[in-house]
């Protein structure tokens, strides 16, 4: 890699140039060799993350929806008026997130400009590649009158304050900070709000999230409100682009998926949280074979957990539930989705490749050209090794048996463009 | 405690007697003190371990179930005709399940007596409750050549055999080893095979555990092969008494579980292995309010996962994905099992009072007169901290967080029937 942290180069020990390449790395401060049993992944991209919800990650999620969100999550959003608190809380969340090799993450932080910021800054601190949100929630109806913007116009102004500034804190992030423009989703703004953003999403070429077609109440209540699905409505507000990824979508119709991919808009596949909050499974397949780009997020804590590992397995796991249905009063032809599986490396690619395609950023993937984004794994790490006993020893076999078995005891150190940032305790 | 490491009596801190036992403790050397944010949790208790398949944990689960088991578990059991292999395997087997807080399991070994009385000897040596079971595959038709009994004589003088050797072992060991009948499940042994195993059943009044019910395939074999259902065949045979325990049973309906309840006959739920193989999801909650006894099990390996952690998790994921149900191009009121859903605390009731239940023994609870089974909780392990920085701080919140949270580092001890046997690395 270069002095940015950028891979230059992959050589096989074929290759004629190996032998002077690798005792050209030996000579560096920055030369890895691993042992027998650890591997270099790529890290991982989050896509979607709420970040003032991490202490609330596995907690409540027995309630209704609406209970939630009105007695757990909007009062603990609101609690980021105190930046003292956001700093302790980001701290800690950043930290989690590396440690489970989870380099690149897409952030909603809260309404407030401040906490907002100070995520940016601590990613940039910690090593991390953040894209932040403020997220703007406008619609007086909509919100609790103890946690929204102020006004419509206040969330525009906030919204383009902080585009300049993380902008200009990027500019000396080696990794890189961005800023993300965040309508929470269609239901929680006023259609000037959603104008007005669709407007800095030109004039700024930011990237741009929302929460698309979750579940059934918001699919419903959007359509009744424009007479038109919720990525028609995002579509026509001008905030769908080929640098928007929208949250969930697990109710988007073929002609909804032609939309994403018209516009270049990706999902972000959540399917812990899917298990409880949206009321149905998204048919990863079908997208893809349609074309559009999907990458996988945690969604703390709409998803308990803030592991993209965890969310690899789920991702197979609900795929499978699809195609196979879950009634068995139902007969077998009836109850599931035919061809909807997909494999654990395919759900791994989802969070690497996938997750670097629809930030539209060279990142995901250990090639020429991409930011050297790494976890050293160690099947033989103490108290956790992962053994195939002679049996299964093919780097396939190898690569299935890590990614269902490994534990955050299994990832020994996290680069981020070629910085180390974490290493096992 | 008692010497034996019974449960004499739990006291609070209101009792009037607290004082003095607290002072009777202290002098022990048995005496553990907790420090803040650590907490006991009884141990686990899995119903269902394929022993010998531990290797293959997470490889090739994207196959279809046929050639999963043709071409990778049965030959992969057939090795376990080798005992030093089973040693190897069985001793790392047991080791990471008691890191895990699993305290009790269920097993099915192999068709191997020798290696089926080694696994049972590696649980008495490292305290591990261990219930055993020689595998039964006898119907020459139904079970590759090279792995299977060699007649049906021979898997019934077997099966006593490996009966006599276990509860003779068992005298010795404080914690438990007990023999277990054990028909692979009802379409791999023959009707002799079957009737001489629910002999054996009555003459020594030992467990029986089987597979029932588990996939559509299994389901209408049986109805084919003996026009009646699983359950009904496996009680007419004799198999289904107060310690029987029958894994999966995804298909079974109302009829089945009363004759569940009115034998007795409890289920080991698969969850994360039924996402694989089962074709749909047990309902939990309705079978439970039948009356019938439930409780969890890993399945390793058509479950990847050795942690009923994972378990806990994906039992209330997969009920809440039976009440919502998943094609989401179906209505609403059409695609899911209403009121099907479980909470978080009654998955983690199934991985301990109700496996102690199903197996008819007094663990799963800390209470008097129960074995003293805990697994000691620690949230602010280093590197591995779970906070609710000072919102969620309720008692019930750091239950919730720490089942959704908790990975292996949080593990700090784990104590068998009042012996210490596992303390983390
Ligand atoms: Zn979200
Ligand atoms: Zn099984």
């Amino acid at each position: 890699m270069d002095e940015q942290g950028i891979i230059q180069n992959v050589f096989q020990t074929k290759d004629t140039l190996y032998q002077t390449k690798l005792k050209e790395a030996q000579a560096s401060d920055k030369f890895v060799e691993l042992e027998d049993g650890q591997y270099f992944l790529p890290g991982f991209i989050d896509l979607h993350v709420h970040a003032p919800q991490w202490p609330q990650a596995g907690i409540a999620l027995d309630e209704p929806l609406n209970k939630w969100l009105d007695e757990c999550t909007f009062p603990l959003e609101a609690k980021y008026q105190d930046s003292t608190f956001a700093q302790t809380v980001y701290q800690d969340l950043v930290k989690n997130l590396l440690a489970r090799g989870t380099i690149t993450v897409l952030y909603f932080a809260t309404v407030h400009l401040e906490a907002s910021l100070a995520l940016a800054e601590i990613c940039a601190k910690q090593g991390q590649r953040g894209l932040v949100g403020k997220v703007v929630m406008d619609h007086p109806d909509m919100n609790p009158d103890f946690y929204r913007d102020a006004s419509t116009q206040q969330a525009l102004t906030d919204t383009e304050e902080f585009i300049v500034a993380v902008k200009e804190l990027g500019k000396n992030v080696s990794q890189g900070v961005y800023p993300v423009i965040t309508p929470r989703f269609v239901p929680s703004c006023t259609d000037e709000g959603l104008a007005g953003l669709g407007q800095l999403a030109e004039k700024y070429h930011v990237h741009v999230q929302s929460h698309c077609s979750e579940g059934q109440w918001e699919h419903d209540h959007v359509k009744e409100r424009f007479g038109k699905s919720d990525t028609e409505v995002l579509r026509d507000f001008g905030l769908l682009t080929e640098k928007s990824v929208m949250a969930h979508c697990n109710f988007i119709n073929e002609k909804d998926g032609e939309i994403f991919v018209e516009t270049g808009t990706a999902v972000a596949h959540c399917p812990i949280s899917n298990a409880y909050f949206a009321n149905g499974v998204i048919p990863i397949k079908r997208l893809k074979e349609q074309g559009v780009e999907i990458g996988l997020g945690t969604d703390i804590s709409g998803g308990f957990s803030p592991s993209l590992w965890d969310n690899i397995k789920q991702a197979v796991m609900s795929s499978r539930m699809l195609e196979d249905g879950v009634d068995v009063t139902c007969a077998q032809e009836t109850r599931g989705v035919p061809d909807s599986r997909i494999s654990v490396i395919e759900a791994f690619s989802l969070a690497t490749q996938g997750g670097g395609e629809a930030l539209s950023l060279p990142i995901g993937v250990i090639a020429k050209g991409y930011a050297c984004d790494v976890q050293v794994i160690d099947m033989n790490a103490t108290g956790a090794s992962l053994s195939g006993f002679g049996v299964f020893n093919e780097p396939a076999e190898q690569l299935q048996k890590l990614l269902y078995l490994a534990t955050p005891a299994n990832i020994k150190q996290v680069w981020v463009q070629g910085k180390l940032v974490h290493e096992k305790y």
